[in-house]
């Protein structure tokens, strides 16, 4: 654990700089955890390591801090884990190294999102210097260590073991850096669905010379993607964007330059909203899929894989997020889109416990190199969090 | 070099057993040109081993084998290499024991093309046996050890050495497996031209969730495959049939499920006929990729490499193909269809030097798990080269 965290350990850019300097790529934890820990529990935070292990998965650590112990629950969720650096040559700062430049604060996961831990701990510990530790509620940190990763190990597992034992929430806020231009702009009510596919075609191989006693594979898939991609899946909803959908993949890996394949495997991912279910959708897209088939006559056939990552989610607008809403409003003087676009996390979990809303710092540098936060950025994200408590814990 | 020859070396059986048991898969010699020689020189001939090495290629042993010194040139030109066996599990009897059963030899080889090789071998001992050395004209064995390899340390090479002595062919039969279902239904006057393109596809990668900040590689690409093979590239000309174009892979290789590929590889090959050159067709081809990718919008790009492997060539029908027509016809009862299908030869370099076409056996089994000839048909083919001899050198 680095030990050069400020005494002054409500500075959310100190917290921040340290976080980041815990070089916690998933599944590690790099001492990101042990960190909060020593700063919550003085706090009155009651920790507990939560740390799951599965067979075939990493071991994940994860942090279930909660101070109070009655009252309306609020939980703020978050993770500790960052993406892999990727091409370390191509940072003009260290990934790890916390560096302040420019009005920024840059480092992997300064944006998705320690900066947002960061915020949280700080908006917390000051309500509680105002309010003190017996102010009639309970507020909660869920933090894991496996979002960025397959994501068995943490938040899932650490909702059902709350659940288990009748512990419930009344409102969560996850941390994600739903921001998009500017600090504040947007908030996200619900998320997409994910599904992969693997797809294997198959037709007859043969000499290339020969056409006539062939079926090519590349050829069947071909009309397979054009028949998934070209037509558009819906035109979206009244809270969600079209359905997308993305090949990731095609390989057939033949070196022989004079046969043509019998085999095509390919995979594709969709983002999909809540016009579907992931079983509705897979049902049409094979119908799409095999109506292309049977177009190309012969005895062609697709073998399927389906992996669903999560259904489509919305928590209509309502009491949490005109709470948060409010909070921007009053803070930073910007109205907040209630959006439902980009990628999944994990409240697609928490959403089946509990009212949830995602929102946080500007996302446009996540997963890139030279990840960054404004410093006044995370500042004000402090402030919104601490009047999120405030206001749902009136006096 | 295998020692079982029978004293009889003009048994067409025995000696194409013997070739057969030369594990000569390209580029192994691996004794087969050596056991040629060891019975051509006894009849007269003059052999020459002409072997070539190149670097970045296999060295290649072939052999040119000549008797007479004047009068009209007539060439038999074959190939001792033999492809690989492929899964050695899956064959009934033993790739190299040449074994003998319900009328047929069994082996790799058998049908491309020891068995012509012998079946040559053995006309010309009968031929030279009945006319003498002296009989007033030359014939020679073109045997190379690389035609189903690159063809670089070949064919080619022994022909410019011809060529650069002064030494002219005035007729040539190469003998590919040409007969189609029944032995002598088919010869080739002909052969489509090939040529190999690898693309590779560019749009710009990024992650699923963001389709807008995306252009995908693979959905750019199966937009081009579509517009190459949906609509016929020609319907084909008086002698051969329509060019035609097999995908003979495409690869990806993204392991991320998440993120949507920038770049996107595949190779195609196309057989054409005489309505092309390579270049022309290769104009035409790269006009609807071109198209099909600025359908597309966006800033997709193509980068070609292209190796042509030969252009179509035919022979007319004439002397050449009369008097093999009129020998099958008169020893098979059978009427050869002249025809231009299949695969590549190396005739494809031949014909610039002299009038050539291919006659031999029955192909259906080449290159394949218990690749066979019937026994009747090797016996058959020694005396349709024979009578091709006789006629051709008129007493």
């Amino acid at each position: 654990m680095p030990d050069t965290l400020s005494s002054n350990v409500t500075d959310v850019i100190e917290l921040t700089r340290t976080l980041v300097r815990c070089e916690s790529v998933t599944p590690r934890e790099a001492g990101a955890l042990q960190l909060l820990q020593g700063i919550l529990e003085p706090l009155g935070f009651a920790c507990e390591r939560m740390d799951f292990t599965e067979a075939g998965t990493d071991d994940v650590a994860n942090l279930y801090a909660r101070i109070g112990t009655g009252g309306k629950h609020f939980c703020f969720a978050g993770h500790s884990d960052v993406v892999p650096v990727g091409d370390l040559s191509s940072w003009t700062i260290g990934p790890f190294a916390a560096e302040l430049s420019g009005g920024y604060l840059f480092g992997r996961g300064a944006a998705d999102m320690k900066g947002a831990i960061a915020a949280f701990t700080d908006a917390a510990a000051r309500f509680i210097a105002r309010r003190g530790r017996d102010f009639g509620g309970s507020i909660s940190l869920m933090i894991t260590g496996d979002e960025e990763g397959p994501a068995i190990n943490g938040t899932v597992k650490m909702l059902q073991r709350l659940a288990g034992r009748g512990e419930t929430i009344d409102a969560c806020v996850v941390g994600e850096p739903t921001s998009s231009r500017r600090f504040g702009d947007m908030m996200k009510i619900g998320r997409r669905g994910s599904m992969n596919v693997d797809m294997i075609v198959r037709g007859v191989q043969g000499h290339v010379a020969y056409p006539e006693r062939l079926d090519n594979a590349v050829h069947r898939l071909s009309a397979m993607i054009e028949a998934l991609v070209r037509e558009p899946i819906d035109k979206g909803s009244t809270h969600f964007q079209p359905t997308s959908l993305q090949f990731t993949t095609v390989d057939v890996g033949n070196p022989a330059t004079n046969i043509a394949p019998g085999t095509a495997r390919a995979r594709f991912n969709t983002r999909f909203n809540d016009l579907w279910t992931s079983k509705t959708l897979l049902a049409h897209l094979k119908e799409r899929i095999e109506r292309a088939n049977e177009a190309l006559g012969g005895n062609g056939t697709v073998e399927y894989s389906v992996q669903v990552s999560g259904e489509s989610f919305y928590t209509p607008p309502g009491p949490l997020s005109d709470l948060v809403a409010g909070a921007v409003r009053d803070v930073v003087g910007v109205e907040a889109e209630l959006s439902t676009t980009g990628g999944t996390s994990d409240a697609r979990f928490i959403r089946s416990y509990c009212p949830v809303l995602e929102f946080g710092l500007v996302g446009e540098s996540m997963h890139k190199v030279d990840e960054k936060s404004a410093v006044e950025d995370l500042k004000k994200l402090a402030r919104v969090y601490e009047t999120v408590l405030d206001r749902y814990f009136v006096a």
